[in-house]
């Protein structure tokens, strides 16, 4: 399932005053390394939203294990992977890995590939993932 | 087990190109409230840093669930309360509504007590809640 | 000159290891201040950007002094009021109070009024702002 | 006086609703860049607070140009320098560049030495920038 390994620090301003990641810093990393992965199957965000007029693939669900604190100047590792994908959603799992080897996080996200819904402001529906997608993702 | 109501407007820099909240940002917005909820309790952060010497409560895990999007300018609120309390973690539930009364999106957080562990930088360790503090977390 | 007065509490995820705002952070809590500072003239951002069809009013310029560090839990004002108005541009004033009456940040802010290029991707031009607007902005 | 270059992406989250980067995100950049900048000189932050005992060497005053906006998925590059150093503060310069060679933001940020002062909290008091690292700071 790894299909993507991208490095990163930890930066001052991703750390809390305990010293350690302010846990929603985690989620903007593995929404990054998303866009990466997907960049691995040739498929870039900024064109995606263009060529299929979709709003993008928001996250709907999270099961999230924070195992051990990262600190500032920590360099470390993210794992993505695809592990699933349905008509209209796809999950992937995220691992941080730091140098000793140990799992600091591990993150499943479920997004849904979604239209804008013009009829309320913000307004977001669930459609289908088209076919040449679909064979990124389950291949 | 609802405990604590906080009212918040959805902010410019909350969001993202697709005009929704960028998701990273509802975790900072549940960690505001969770930090809230216990004030309401007699219970101030700042102030138990320095009374138990611990360095914090962080996130071990999440499971979070977001339903439908909000947007820049919507008025929501969150809804904390604690729902279980063990020796060294607790767990917080978390709803924000809509003003049509809709749950936008629902959080289970857990939360494990923690001191320093000055061997390692960055280094935390749970230990165990203090009996006064479980009485609250309990009642 | 004074405007507007924003209260605020200073989050746990506004500071940095140091145990003091990360000064980004700051930049955050003006652009909500000037954000409320605009609806106290009745001109609420949502609505400008659809009845003006305009892409928003964009900082082009900053000049800020950070004169104390505000910290965790600390509760403080910011005092917003517009100091000029151009033809395209208008410049903004935050003082950030704490409780002691000292000022920790000065900040000052001049936006443009802009409109979407779409010749090129996140392209905004500067365009007149509308008459009854500044009239609002230099009374 | 250019003595760094760091190449980054624009990210998703960096981005505000306009589809252009949120302005607070350049500071972060820009801190960022300012802390590989030192690293460049074989100063790593995360040493210089152990081995000085100081709490960092927070911004002051910081003057910026916002000339051109980013947009999601640019590839920028932050090229930063010393432009001067005094007995307890020092004056870094960013420029972002975009690819076409435009600089779309130009930052200049004031910094401070400090020390704790423990006599309050978040307390921090300016002192001498020790004469190994102006060495550094003065080549």
């Amino acid at each position: 399932m790894l299909q993507c390994r991208n490095q990163l620090r930890i930066q001052w301003g991703d750390c809390d005053p305990a010293g350690i990641v302010y846990f929603p810093r985690y989620f903007e990393m593995f929404d990054n390394a998303t866009i990466a992965l997907l960049e691995t199957f040739g498929l870039k965000k900024a064109e995606l939203l263009r060529k299929y007029a979709i709003a993008g693939f928001p996250v709907v669900h999270t099961e999230t294990d924070f195992r051990s604190a990262c600190t500032f100047g920590d360099d470390v590792v993210i794992e993505s992977g695809i592990e699933k994908c349905g008509s209209a959603s796809f999950r992937i799992r995220h691992r941080m890995i730091k140098e000793d080897g140990s799992v600091a996080v591990e993150c499943s996200e479920t997004r849904v590939w979604v239209e804008r819904d013009v009829s309320r402001p913000g307004g977001i529906k669930a459609v289908a993932i088209p076919e040449e997608i679909k064979a990124h993702f389950t291949k």
